[in-house]
């Protein structure tokens, strides 16, 4: 008897050390704390419980909980130039021993003399021709292992981090909260598909198939009886803009039920997810822009940019209902472990 | 005491009776119950433990568990004619009243009279116009609803079934015991992306994201406001033979470990899962070829059929290590529901 009530004992104890536990998880338990509170925390919290709670009318099942954030100043930061733009000036410096004749040559010549007012002249046609000789040329696995050797390495010309450190902590918590929350988690970004998968996972926890972005044409080859993937110089796919509900059509096949961005080329793909398609149409869906507030912690900018230029978008949100984050106020923080 | 006593037999009583749910669960625990005893059925079952189970030295984590089907003939019959050709010709039927020109021109002439022998003889070029009549010219949204009413009521010529009852019950079961052990299950068809995911999920369990197709091209709209996406008439990516190694790189960005597939479309799949890219490489990889030699429940074709023609990568079989699964002896039953 005295054995069976030692056992019994024991799972008391183990019981209110449960109990206990899940008390004390609960009092501290805020899902974002590095968001200050507001309306920006608030209506992000209420619409999670709106579609996610059971107990909800508005519940929505666990398969339609789809949601897409755009990558390029909305998951990470893209000043002072696209950080994809800077992989591909040091792949140019990289490659530049193979290359001779970029020493007379433009834009190239521009880009080893860090001379980016010349390359910037060319415009277009030059960011391209950057683009199609370092991103193009060499297999899908070469090009993944380039990529994840400079994002484990390169630094912020401003901040000094590595780029991959320079995520806002903020929209780390939120991925991770929609996900604790049923959500499916998806970058849809005008940047290269292939520029973002290969750290995506480490990053932000999203997959390699999670991922849509802009692409170039690949083609499957034999090679010496190894099958590979080789990319082409040729464009594939624009994930921006009118391309962002395409991509998202054509990848994930519904619609989401959030969708954040932070310029015009996330008008789109905010519009394909809130806008009610009938009157009968009672899902809640919710829109968010990340408004570039902060030049102190992070840069200020919107209408007037060149980069994530943020115009018609705003105009667009308050009759939409889409909430616009204000960096400044809105974030305790901006970017992981105490760094700003 | 006593009531302590009585807690602690109700314990103890919840303890045995699950112990005893697992036993006999365990004990008829089949996971492939319309597959025969024999080497493709050990196969599988050897290859997953090799991979999932965490004592094993060849264990996979759970994120690189991917394996990918062909639809056409691999999940379900393809033949007389692959399904998605009936839902055309039935779509040139229903379309008909509103377009009476098609009395008089080929190849839809050919259709609305059941001769087929001159639908045929238009070779490509009759087939495309077909699709493009069919497949385009309306919203996605719109297509979907015109795919899910034709899967839920048309009947199989032959059989009298739905097609959608027409998948084979073995590979249902190979599906579901890939996911109960951490696969996440891809359809990498020739098919339709959008002729497909309208009911993957209800039938295969495999979500939209889930689903690699060919496609054509679509554009975004606002109308009256609402946003849309349109289907226009022109080939946007062809996911068969070499398409398939580049679907699979773009949407899911990995190599999956177990490919399956019945036809020469599918060769460059089978090679671009399960060849070592070099003598490093010991991951365990699985190729399945369901070859279709069951005339009488069935049907029976291969090297001279031209709908899934199975030659080449017949001959590379063994060489290659692939699994080709004798649909005639390795499967007690074909069809869902002893239909066969």
């Amino acid at each position: 008897m005295a054995f069976l009530q030692q056992r019994l004992s024991a799972i008391l104890a183990l019981l209110l050390i449960c109990a206990a536990g899940n008390v004390a998880a609960a009092a501290s338990d805020d899902p974002l704390p590095s968001w200050n509170e507001g309306r920006s925390k608030d209506a992000i919290i209420e619409f999670v419980h709106r579609v996610a709670d059971e107990s909800s009318p508005e519940f929505v099942p666990v398969e339609d909980r789809i949601a897409t954030f755009d990558n390029d100043g909305t998951l990470w930061c893209e000043q002072p130039m696209y950080f994809q733009l800077a992989f591909a000036l040091d792949r140019v410096k990289a490659m530049a021993p193979d290359h001779p004749e970029w020493k007379t040559q433009q834009p190239f010549k521009g880009v080893l003399e860090g001379d980016m007012k010349t390359v910037m002249a060319g415009g277009e046609k030059s960011l391209l021709q950057i683009i199609a000789v370092t991103h193009s040329g060499m297999t899908t696995d070469e090009f993944a292992n380039i990529v994840s050797e400079w994002i484990g390495t390169a630094k912020h010309p401003k901040t000094g981090q590595r780029y991959q450190d320079m995520v806002y902590q903020p929209m780390l918590e939120l991925l991770a909260y929609l996900r604790s929350n049923g959500f499916k988690t998806f970058i849809v970004s005008g940047g290269g598909i292939e520029f973002m998968r290969p750290w995506t996972a480490a990053v932000y926890g999203i997959p390699p198939e999670q991922v849509v972005g802009s692409s170039i044409k690949t083609e499957f080859q034999m090679r010496d009886g190894l099958p590979v993937i080789v990319r082409l110089p040729e464009v594939n796919f624009i994930d921006d803009k009118v391309g962002k509900p395409v991509g998202i059509n054509q990848h994930i096949g519904r619609r989401p039920l959030l969708a954040g961005g932070n310029s015009d080329g996330d008008l789109q793909m905010l519009q394909y997810t809130t806008i009610p398609r009938n009157p009968d149409d009672a899902t809640p869906r919710l829109g968010l822009i990340v408004h570039h507030t902060d030049a102190e912690r992070e840069f200020s900018y919107d209408r007037k940019s060149s980069i994530g230029k943020l115009d018609k978008a705003l105009d667009e949100a308050p009759m939409r209902g889409w909430i616009v984050i204000d960096m400044q106020k809105d974030w305790a923080s901006i970017f992981p472990a105490g760094r700003d």
